[in-house]
């Protein structure tokens, strides 16, 4: 049973979006047990997303759409999806009713006259309901594809891909399926394969990967005759996974590994301060982007000049006049600067060369030392993250430390 | 003259990764005067590369693809191109020493063997140089369509796509191209849209969006018979179009608010300093992560608990206490401190509710405050930042802090 995507909207054929929504659904689909083998975009073009929609309607059992449901006159979706059904369009009075609703609620309500066209589907098609927006989407048999139809807002159509969609295709779909996610960072994604040759043949499972640098996410997706059956399955190869990767797996399902160390922290009780150079804010960027992080981070110090370093943090200008801001020596002393200052129970501290410009032989670009500085006293790391962009390198050097509290808390 | 995008990889159909060579492709292809209505993806399936393959090429005159060059088994693109091409593969000696010397440099000579059919091409394709990567691409002609193949590797694909094959289509493309990206901040999609009614057909020019939130590019593409009418077709449209957003246009070509911002400190030499509450340190990571900022850009505080706003930028305890740390008079306080303590010319300060959680009726989630303090005073705003998540208020609030700057010095 094979699937397809379709996106449609010139925004994307012209590449002026990045499409995200095309990803999500290729994962969500196979997620559900579906193999899905085509993702296409088509522009708003009325003879191409006929052709489109004629043409996957027949090679697959299930496609599912997004786009072209707005207000204005290049959105056509609906009428493609009509015309191909071979059914005329019909107008649905409780829709139009909730679009009046939300005009009159975002105080537009001289544009019902515009909108109203986003109330009429297909004869017969299944309306599915969007709380948030004011484009329903709608299900219809193509032939004999079942076929839905959802807006482009990423939030919205989400939602009722969960709420209105998956439903429909799990019941759809023989058999169950269990799928695991453990939460891999350390090891470089060929060596994460090479550790897991052999898994997929020996389970009868699907291993997937998702590289969301500098972390892997390995998916393991079971397929069986009863939902025991499948969780069963699953929970026997991630265990074999889980073995093979050893304490490189830090967690499992979603989050990060920022995430991971925040939980860490609240569940101890523990608070943390950072102080940062060549990362440059983003260690604390990472950790203040979880909602709640307040309670376990107290805040940091972006020391970008050294001065700052000095003055913020007490770092003496003697220290790094003798080894250089960029050495073992400074970040201990930013650490432990930081966890003193801030009255934290942690200090961590990052100090390194992002690039592209600043490197030595004897310091490289990529060079980041790192230090957590507790109750118990310092330890400081260093690498060099050698492929890579400053960004990259910023990236990888965050993790690392946040690596090394997982470790050490 | 329409040209396809198609991606060749399960990977992709599996929704693993984000598909971000797709709409680089696009943009390109649509900048170089290409009309693109197709960008698809297919999975490592022969029978459906090859029909994808045959239908693209039939219906398109151009045609770019990705993917599939690798050396394992289930790359498979070239043999599938060579079927549709109607011509056998034939190996090239030259690019099968530059694998060798490449596996050399990576100490994996054992390798030569598996990666040996990556210099197997198309009998009479033209070869397309990969001075970074194993698989050299390669450019034949189906039917009557251009088509080219491309490693998947973005660095890899966009080099040879610029150096290797933006000439090609240059030529085949009658006339000439010119685009102007202007960049604006402050004003909602909606909106740019409802100014620019018209420009399109008063100029008979394409005016293309790309939300890159919180920011919108604005792209003015001209065609016309010759170089310099098309310079001057895009110069007179992009002149109304900065007539029509006045100064909600910051700047011109790439970059992003934040660097336009640090352009103008380092060109009038000030030095700045950042306070941050709600932000958590976005704000210094949008300007560290700017190769060269050290030259204006001195560190920061990322106070997020009230205390440490206390200790290390000097607010009163007093002065939270009565306003509360969410107000203008604390986020004036942060931004003179921050300012002071680290010596800059100026001081940024943030602090606000990102929530989702923490709004009250009269501080509601999405409410900031921030404050540039100079040597001629401060200056603070505020907004309820009400649509979108945490991330969305915390971005929203950095871009609207470093638009003050931009507005004051």
């Amino acid at each position: 049973m094979t699937a397809a995507v379709l996106c449609i909207g010139t925004e994307l054929t012209r590449g002026e979006l990045l499409n995200s929504n095309a990803t999500w659904l290729a994962e969500s689909l196979t997620r559900i047990g579906l193999e899905v083998t085509a993702v296409d975009c088509v522009d708003d073009d009325r003879g191409r997303i006929e052709a489109s929609l004629r043409r996957l309607s027949a090679e697959h059992q299930v496609l599912v759409c997004t786009g072209g449901l707005g207000p204005t006159t290049d959105d056509i979706t609906t009428e493609c999806a009509a015309r191909i059904a071979g059914v005329p369009l019909v107008r649905d009075e409780a829709s139009l009713e909730h679009i009046k609703q939300l005009l009159r609620r975002y105080g537009r309500p001289e544009l019902v006259s515009s909108n109203a066209k986003q109330a009429d589907f297909p004869a017969g098609a299944r309306i599915l309901p969007n709380p948030d927006g004011s484009a329903p989407g709608f299900g219809v048999k193509l032939g004999s594809c079942s076929a839905y139809f959802m807006p482009g807002v990423p939030r919205e159509m989400k939602a009722m891909f969960d709420v209105s969609i998956t439903p429909d295709l799990a019941a759809l779909v023989t058999g169950a399926r269990h799928q695991i996610v453990l939460r891999c960072f350390g090891l470089p994604e060929s060596e994460v394969n090479d550790r897991l040759v052999g898994v997929e043949a020996q389970y009868g499972v699907i291993i997937g990967y998702r590289a969301s640098v500098p972390e892997i996410e390995v998916k393991v997706l079971a397929s069986a005759s009863s939902r025991e059956a499948a969780l069963d399955l699953a929970e026997r190869a991630a265990a074999d996974v889980r073995s093979r990767l050893g304490d490189f797996v830090y967690g499992e399902g979603f989050g990060d590994l920022p995430g991971h160390v925040g939980g860490m922290l609240a569940q101890r009780g523990l608070t943390l301060a950072i102080a940062e150079s060549c990362t440059g804010g983003l260690a604390a960027e990472l950790l203040t982007r979880i909602p709640g992080s307040s309670r376990y981070f107290l805040g940091g110090v972006v020391a970008y000049a050294n001065a700052v370093k000095t003055a913020l943090l007490g770092v003496p200008a003697e220290l790094i006049a003798a080894h250089g801001a960029v050495s073992a020596e400074v970040a201990r002393a930013m650490a432990e600067g930081v966890r003193q200052r801030l009255r934290a129970d942690l200090g961590l501290a990052f100090t390194g060369i992002a690039g592209p410009d600043g490197g030595t032989a004897e310091k490289p670009v990529g060079l980041v030392h790192w230090a957590l500085a507790t109750a118990n006293g310092t330890q400081a790391a260093q690498r060099v993250f050698g492929v890579g962009d400053r960004n990259s390198v910023r990236r990888r050097a965050t993790f690392a430390g946040f690596d090394l509290i997982r470790r050490s808390v």
